[in-house]
């Protein structure tokens, strides 16, 4: 069985959670792991270290994100696979996990187009067209690196980066390239490890739900939480069997996530 | 044919020189190459930034180098794997080498010992030991990842950091590391790229020599150089059938290099 397990930058903040790692390290004996991570914050927190003011811009779709020039693209990879991601690699080793950190940069992981244009609600409301920046849209993974690495016992953990036409790093949303990297392997799972206890409704996480009923509940859903649904569809739509949003704060999350004992489960049904 | 090539960080201060793409480009398609390179004085630019002072200390043997406690490594492996081996990597798609950063750390391509006492010489002359910190003494190589990889048509991109017994962080030094990782591979020629135009004596560059020239000359040179003949002596002592240290500010340097036209030439005969 091969999983795809993102781990959001909201549980990375205070460290590396030991239970995930041991966790991992149980899970990845009779499956095939890649681990896919975020880590946003930590990013803004250094950059703004180095003197470069961080802005976020909303869409119209009420969906925020970093407003990444190219010092900023410089800057969020250099701490993205520098830092967290060594940080993460070097933690797994010590528990006898042989990871190796990679970027979508790396071996052309992660292939993205560049996106020239970007409409944003200004302060006033209104919408207005930028610049894009150095943002990636997906369009590929290299699933035969991947697979060389994970059919060599290797597990991958890879920085939301990718890489564009020219060589440019491109800043890409993590949900959204570990939803490529689950297609691209054609996974059977893909988990998305949160500071929540899965999708939740009236304060309640939903338990299980199917592909159309994802589509459904999308717009309903609060911010953060609507761009992982959004992945799970996408990663099901590309032929992913499962989708488990769940908490990353519990024991075990992903051996819970993957025997259903954590989460919500978004299935084909 | 498998070259490895060291970059130094002296010809990495200002941006990767296009010639040296082109020119890896043209040896690479014949050839398998993987690439470690260095970049100190980016780290300490960075780190200084960050507001964390860096230190250097000197050996007995006049051997000037970077005192790195722990979060001196931590800015160490951020800025070397997370912005000086992505450039490099990013720079080398644009050509349309499929290049593949990694670091020691990942897949546990360079394990080493973390050193425990550092002798150093304090600022009035007298022999002091001081705690090592986080650097390294060079153990092994993974080669059969490298091998994976190279077989793979990929170009492996190698920033000089290795992992400990217990997983940590380790600065290790470039010069070295690319030795270890040609004895690791078997290659045929490891090149040492820097800013002269070889082991100079009486300011002119030597062409030939061989093992025990190589050994008999080490004290004589200046430092900086003295390591890249230690590390030549050390390449060729694991295997590897010759080392050239040469000018990569030419044009074609890699080319001119292997070719025995730019460099000094260290061999077994």
């Amino acid at each position: 069985m091969v999983t795809v397990v993102k781990i959001g930058g909201s549980i990375l903040e205070k460290g590396v959670n030991p239970t995930i790692l041991e966790d991992l390290k149980n899970v990845f004996l009779p499956h095939k792991i890649l681990l896919v991570h975020g880590g946003g914050d930590i990013v803004t927190e250094i950059a703004e270290k180095l003197g470069k003011q961080q802005t976020f811009i909303v869409s119209p779709e009420g969906i925020r994100s970093r407003y990444t020039d190219w010092e900023t693209v410089v800057i969020y990879t250099m701490v993205m696979v520098g830092k967290i991601n060594k940080e993460i690699v070097s933690a797994l080793h010590k528990v006898g996990i042989n990871a190796i950190g990679l970027s979508g940069v790396d071996g052309s992981i992660i292939k993205a187009e560049r996106k020239k244009k970007l409409i944003i609600m200004d302060e006033r409301g209104r919408k207005r067209v930028i610049e894009g920046g150095y943002t990636g849209k997906i369009k590929s993974v290299n699933a035969d690196l991947l697979n060389l690495l994970i059919n060599n016992d290797y597990m991958p953990i890879i920085a939301p980066i990718a890489i564009g036409d020219e060589g440019e790093l491109l800043n890409v949303d993590g949900d959204r390239a570990a939803a490529y990297v689950a297609g691209g392997v054609k996974a059977d799972k893909i988990v998305f490890l949160t500071d929540v206890p899965g999708v939740l409704m009236n304060d309640k996480p939903i338990e299980k739900m199917n592909l159309s009923e994802a589509k459904e509940i999308l717009p309903k859903i609060g911010f953060g939480m609507e761009k992982k649904v959004l992945a799970s569809i996408e990663a099901l739509e590309m032929g992913v069997k499962e989708s488990i949003i769940a908490s990353g704060l519990v024991e075990n999350p992903v051996k819970s996530a993957i025997e259903h004992k954590n989460g919500t489960v978004i299935s084909h049904g």
